[in-house]
């Protein structure tokens, strides 16, 4: 039988979503938890993995365990586990439901504040970017990146990814407190540090070193090289997996 | 000298800001350092106190020291703080300037999600509440805060302050990211535990144990007992104080 589990975690501690050897990894923790309440071995099948340090909001997963009463497990489940990762709610799945494959959309939210200063509310969830830094270019640039385009100067070189094509369908920062800023991005999929990369990419704008109207060339050079650095994954929150 | 700082912290592992006999508070902390930096007995006087557990995303204080550089004493001041205390700066001000008398607006945000189960990356930020609470009817309770009233039912009891008129200028709840929802709320002074008595009070509303229409009653009683909960303090940020 196959069912959804819908799941959040701070990924601070952690070395990222994907079970590693000798690492500490939101999958292995889930999976152990699993074992030990469903009385039987668990492979977790997430939409996508999350890189070290990033949370998520919303994070699907699905899971095929021998038929069994599992309304009663979330309680259980979630005794279990630590306390920066939670099940959210565990549904029955038609058995075509894939949690990485039938994924049609994804948003991914990025914080950041401005500020010369650390500031330590904000530095609890955000990543700080300097002070002399032009919001409303970075807020410029977003439209280039919306729609269907090949994104190979936006994913990290060591991936083995072959079709790098990708489509975004909304990118957009908000001020959603003083000085604090959320970049939200919805597309199809996206690549190894591609959201990261983005957001470095907008720092680049803001600061001044490369213009909107270069975002455009950039995408098109499909050069790494020509992009921003990557972001740190501090700020980084998978907040949605859209399914149908 | 007099000198304006403004500041940030993150309350979590404070026992409030004001100073108190055998406990670790923001404003002890501060001095402490200050006086290290300054070479002199500090005494900070702030906008107002906040609680155990409340953070601040800027409060303002004033300093009133021997006339000397301070301005490279901002980086110093932050290299002896731990990470949970920022100043984010330090200007002159007037000498008629004070940093509670001359307040004239206070900005404060409530942060809270609803769920049934613990989401970790909301945890870290916010008040979690029941799934079953009607949010458009806690929003549209706050139009009835809005104004010059006497907020005596809306006031810890153990309070010694007089007149408990306050006026609230703008109030309103925002959904910030999905389920994850912002009460701001200003005005030009705020009695102990205010706005925490607004929230619990609102809580109650989203629960329909009050009607929205019953806030006008509950403030003309002047009567705590006709309130609500005092909410926690987790999820409560002074964001921000206005002067002239």
């Amino acid at each position: 039988m196959r069912y959804i589990l819908r799941i959040s975690y701070d990924g601070s501690n952690y070395s990222g979503y994907q079970r590693q050897k000798d690492k500490v990894t939101i999958q292995e923790t889930l999976e152990n938890v699993l074992k030990v309440v469903l009385r039987q071995d668990v492979s977790i099948v997430a939409s996508g993995r999350t890189d070290a340090g990033v949370s998520a909001i919303e994070q699907v997963c699905h899971i095929d365990i021998d038929d069994m009463n599992v309304k009663n497990a979330k309680g259980y489940i979630n005794n279990l586990l630590p306390h920066d990762i939670r099940v959210l709610s565990i549904e029955e799945a038609d058995s075509e439901f894939h949690a990485r494959y039938s994924a049609k959309r994804k948003t991914y939210e990025y914080l950041f504040y401005v500020s010369n200063v650390e500031n330590p509310v904000y530095e609890n969830v955000a990543t700080k970017i300097g002070y002399n830094i032009d919001i409303s270019s970075m807020k410029e640039s977003c439209q280039y990146f919306i729609g269907e385009h090949n994104f190979s100067a936006f994913c990290a070189s060591n991936t083995e990814v072959k079709d790098k094509t990708r489509i975004i369908y909304n990118m957009d920062i908000t001020e959603i407190s003083d000085g604090l800023y959320k970049l939200e991005i919805t597309g199809n999929g996206f690549l190894y540090n591609m959201v990261r990369i983005i957001m470095g990419t907008l720092i680049s704008v803001g600061m001044g070193k490369i213009s909107s109207q270069d975002i455009n060339k950039i995408i098109a050079s499909k050069d790494r090289q020509k992009s921003g650095k990557t972001a740190p994954s501090k700020g980084l929150y998978l907040k949605k997996v859209v399914y149908k």
